[in-house]
């Protein structure tokens, strides 16, 4: 099967696999304490440019919930889109770990927060009976598969601070996000002044494993425990150290990203064909949102699963991965224009 | 380098590797929906001979914290041994996710817990001042690297159903266990009457994962939801379900803990030889707990790096894993007699 | 200083100080296992004409926070307004002890929810993504003062239970809303078929104490445990028990209840007279609210503290309290017309 | 009924209820705002000897739980006696609000904790597997009814802080234990270095209402935030500040504390002398522990209440309050005279 429904949906690239293999020798000091670990995390200090705290963790939710939990106290608030994943999609997780309110933002028509939204919801401050806003939460690359560029984040950032409150990038694509730019991971991080991000592995192309990077001193103080404590500590953390030290070492994660967003232009130039096809968002990344006749769903969906996103109006979220190929494009298209028969 | 410092210094089972391998083929669902992943449940229920319910989770702390999760309200308390890995080594993500207190019973020197020891603390049945028992832990193997029979579990189970609570298994050396009573997973857990197990998978020789095994039918209303919710549902999940899938369909959870417990068995032979060495715990699974002369420890740590128990009488613990050789083994007590030359 | 700030500026009803007088005699059981306490209790399930349970607490965050952790799991979220003091005015005391996430609701320009607002959110049941949503918590008196009738409770619990959700009402001022309707307090529960109740008693008139009342028998299993769990269980729980029977007792709740309401009616109409003030909610209960010429602030603050409800548009918001008195109401009348002289 | 149960089954001294009803004047500020509440502060800097910080509570419980969510993070662990109240008698409510772990001391005879014991338990600094200790509780009366001397006290501090621990004291009969001491009650806590105290009002007369008093500023950072979010601040707060300007300002704590802990002497002496009867504590507060006949426990707790404290031995616990009386001893005296007789 391929399918365009998540690029989780995707295994894992070649060369993580051989990266996996090769980690595959003799015994290592376990709890990230082993050479390996060590040396990717020096690698991390030196694809972003800056003496960044690094910690290993399973998957995005607990990137997440380690950075809030790193962030706040239990009677602060967090401010977020109203339709990022955290908010939506991560069970009660970051409550239930960290104690926190939620409080969601409304993103624009693209899924971005924008300067003005942030401002109005930077209320109270002081107030012991509302709980004290701590952290902004920006996703990026958006849920629309949209990029916020430098220049967005160091504004957003910029408020933030002056306001006393951190920054959070979740970053599960992360790669996409600057693969779109033409940039580097460090230019729309730490010259941003970002506080912490979680950066994504599993969609990108790794079998699992995220990263937790910490660019703010003033964080390490709890962290290492917190990562424990939050059930994001892995015994063989080498096998996870070893996917992203391949990743970054050899500009795989731009092979990956560039390719997957290369698909979703290459789908979107597809779909742009059909007048009966509506794009909804701005194509990005590596993901196309659209609205498409509802009758379409089915026979596309029996080969290509894909997610409905928005039922009344039945925009669909097709997602590109690392392994989508031009001939799957031309498939999904050749089974358009079957239906249209 | 080798180490008998922990059986996850280890890497992974080169059928492992080979499972991992096959299962990365094409797109699979995400979060375990996928064919493969609901056919190596399948064949928990034949092994485990019950309609078992299974979850997969990232490692050892997961397991646990999501069995206690599922058993659990706020406002109960857990039995467990005062040298259990979930009392001193889980930092305290077992209260911050389940709210609950864990009361720390004294084990015997094998490192197990008893009926008496368990009788003497169900108290205060009904009093909403006491945080309420409901849940009776046990380790198999122990820390100790000891083994409950079947009929110690039995009536630790009988004792616990009998005054409404539950009964799980923290298994991280589940394996161990049953090869060292040669008996298969059945005996020791559907047999027994428990509710619910974590079965380690990482330990005996898998890159990450442990499974979550549900006996208890009543446990089904919440897991699902829990499992999301503490951070351990993996979005590939399919590579967890590989893993286990190669452990249980070969019998080659059999080869790991049959082989790293003759190491134990052959280390302990080695030191018996050595009148300094002094025995500590019944050797019966893949660890030997001894004490040796301080002296010795700086030298065999260079080479072989293994933890100091206990400091005052320099007890030692020397853990087998899937990989420890004979020759290994040799090299060891070579080294030893080095030291006394 | 008389103000119009909160009902919780005011002091204690004579009645209430006489009551705790005479409950002060002798030795009694703690914790609630004294006699007036069970009496109070029975009158309890006479008022509101059904078997209730009966948890008395300390103040109104309490009685909500074991509302809503009797009523969920910490996998849950919880349906309530924008505008509800359980989102806005609590901390993060919901989150941190229940673990749950609070959706808010969009509420109508009268504070209110209705059923087309609730329905919208009722998504994504059994996808274990999303905190499942269980309870649905009603705010009456709303934070503006308004009442929501017998039947719009009725048509929202309707739903809720439809879907599997609880109903619980934040009944900080209960009793205003049952003087407004004209009603018993049963009408506007135990008819309407809501499942938990957070009675208030400190704003009545009460020194502290409110009561949780619990209709639906299934919540019974967990909740004193969780009473005692939550902080809220008094030692000396006669000293609450025994302003309730007080307030129930002699229909003492209706005479602070028609007497506040009254009052704020009078202040209204007091108001009606100038026409540089505007009304924006329709006064049902014991608040006024209005927009005011943003320079009488400080003059009218200075004798009679007010909050300012909205910046932008100066909306204030005028409290009346089971003391607020015509002379009272006069003197703010006269302070106006000073201003506007 | 009188009884020995438990002080918190006395009801309130006169001059409390005086006290309550003086401040039931007027409107006042909530949430702690007001004149009085502010004076009182005040008056606790002046008894205390220091610069404190005072947070009023509703009971023991939220006092505890509010020292120890204030001096720790949720990976932390707290050392505690194990026969303290923090660790049997307040459900999980300390693991439900901080998160922390509880490690249960063994206390001594007396029912205290020393140093060597203490200090046997300060283990895996840094160690990021091991919930980190961070804060050492002490009860002041013990459970006992034992006093810890200011030296005692002092050298626990000094143990604690050298090794990064905070020092609480719960001090839920704190007045009794300065009264016995014949100190005041700055000696026990700012002159020992201690760092919270969680002030017992209810026991010792007082309608409702401990106090939190923070003498280390470090602390001051969250606590306010804590304060509300633990659900322990008063919209009332006055009623609960009259009662302790009340205790404070006219020596009352002492007239309350001398005279039931001079009523425990009685009861001691009374018991003395009986051979049945067997002291097995030292009676240094208002508390009396025996061992009685058995068949001695109906007759007598017919008409005074107690309770049995250790059940194979029969070990019983004799409370005195506030309002216990000289006749009361003797009518307890006579009692068991008409038992044996």
């Amino acid at each position: 099967m391929k399918s365009f429904a998540s690029d989780n949906y995707a295994g894992v690239m070649p060369e993580i696999m051989q990266a996996l293999q090769k980690a595959n020798d003799q015994h290592a000091r376990s709890y990230g304490a082993d050479e390996l670990t060590q040396n990717t995390i020096k690698l991390f200090k030196e694809v972003f440019g800056a003496d960044v705290a690094v910690y290993f963790v399973f998957n995005g939710t607990g990137a997440n919930v380690l950075s809030i939990s790193s962030t706040t106290q239990s009677y602060n608030s967090v401010l977020c889109a109203d339709i990022s994943h955290i908010y939506n999609d991560e069970s009660s997780a970051p409550e239930t770990f960290t104690g926190c309110r939620f409080f969601p933002l409304p993103s624009n028509i693209n899924g971005k927060l924008d300067v003005a939204t942030v401002k109005e919801r930077l209320i109270r401050k002081g107030d012991i009976h509302y709980p004290q806003t701590k952290l902004l939460s920006l996703t990026q690359t958006t849920e629309y598969g949209t990029v916020y560029s430098a220049d967005e984040i160091k504004a957003l950032t910029e408020l933030a601070h002056d306001n006393g409150l951190y920054v959070h990038v979740d970053g599960s694509r992360f790669f996409n996000a600057a693969a779109s730019l033409g940039c580097g991971l460090k230019e729309i991080s730490t010259d941003c002044g970002i506080d912490i991000l979680s950066l994504g592995g599993t969609k990108a192309g790794m079998m699992f494993g995220e990263a937790v990077v910490v660019f703010n001193k003033a964080l390490n103080e709890h962290i290492a425990y917190k990562h424990k404590q939050v059930i994001q500590l892995a015994s063989k953390t080498r096998f996870i150290a070893a996917q992203f030290d391949a990743m970054l070492r050899n500009e795989l994660w731009q092979k990956s990203a560039l390719h997957s967003n290369k698909m979703a232009q290459l789908l979107y130039r597809e779909l742009l064909k059909h007048a009966e096809v509506k794009m909804t968002r701005p194509v990005q990344a590596n993901v196309v949102f659209a609205t498409i006749p509802i009758e379409w769903n089915e026979p596309l969906q029996e080969k290509f699963p894909f997610y409905v996103w928005k039922d009344p109006t039945n925009e669909v979220r097709l997602m590109c991965a690392f392994d989508t190929t031009e001939e799957d494009i031309a498939l999904f298209a050749g089974a358009i224009e079957n239906i249209k028969k």
